[in-house]
């Protein structure tokens, strides 16, 4: 079993998180999804107040490393002590996944420089800034680089959370989960329709 | 203004809610999204705990009803008191969205007699026994029957959604926002590759 910390932050987009996370959590047997924020409890989204059931004081564990994107990334850019905890998630975990914009926090937190990173295509001029050192790649659906996955904008993690299914176990269990979300998979992780 | 009313129920897909939920919650100064349950407060969906802001019982408007699918469905079939509470929420509204087994609930409280409906194509036999009096379409990504939208599984949703919109609105701005969410639209409503 492994954990998939979810860091959530004020203004985050609701379905950037929650797209991975019905995929992940469909592997009831392998994954469990915690919702973790600075000090944990209620926290505001693009649609709708989640909780978050640990604070990061409280994470016992680094598996997996899940960052949404959002509004709010604009205001925890400047934030030092949120990207510093950034920088510890992404660097201690075994497996880093961002969602549209989560990628220009990881940018900030200097986790991607020398490294392939992709992100929204509407914010893009801002994420690239947050880091040029980045290799920055427009055209992608998602990116792997190492441990870290990013993937374009928001239902572009849907099909980046498939694409790590298929890596870590195979093809078929990708396939079989997107078939229970009847979902229609975008698995050309280099050919984002939407760049 | 409208007001989305958003009904969850324990065990509820939370991408079932937070799809549509983002797509409609894109256009700020037409929709408001309220989180509604029984008694209101936190509620457990498949990926995290969701915040009701809203009890029954606080509704003040029946705008447009959004209702959820995914496994908690089972219970909430049997129910009576909150197949009740389907029954005045579908009869009230001026629009009724529902997405996956979301319709099984519908079809229990009787409101989709004589009216076109799709669901989700694996529970597909339980949901058809809800109410056999639907007019049930399996190969429908979603169907349209006066005021009542119902989609196909989960992701389903977030297609009848931009089909709401561009219906209640026009083409092109259901395009906007998918293209806001990055999502490459399936907008044939009639073919659910899924099916």
């Amino acid at each position: 079993m492994q954990i998939v910390n979810v860091l959530l932050f004020e203004d985050f987009t609701t379905l950037d998180a929650f797209g991975p996370s019905e995929v992940l959590g469909r592997l009831k047997d392998d994954f469990r999804i915690d919702f973790v924020s600075m000090n944990g409890g209620l926290v505001n989204g693009s649609a709708g107040t989640v909780v978050a059931t640990k604070a990061i004081v409280e994470v016992g564990n680094y598996d997996i490393f899940l960052l949404p994107g959002g509004f709010g990334t604009r205001k925890m850019a400047d934030d030092a002590a949120f990207i510093d905890q950034v920088k510890i998630f992404a660097e201690t975990s075994q497996h880093v996944l961002s969602v549209c914009t989560g990628s220009a926090l990881l940018a900030k937190a200097g986790v991607l420089k020398n490294k392939r990173a992709t992100s929204n295509k509407i914010a893009w001029d801002w994420v690239v800034q947050q880091d040029p050192e980045v290799i920055w790649i427009r055209k992608a659906r998602w990116t792997i680089d190492g441990k870290y996955y990013t993937s374009s904008g928001i239902t572009a993690g849907i099909d980046m959370a498939l694409g790590f299914i298929a890596d870590k176990f195979d093809d078929a269990t990708a396939r079989r989960i997107a078939k229970s979300l009847e979902y229609i998979w975008n698995d050309d992780k280099d050919n984002d329709q939407c760049a």
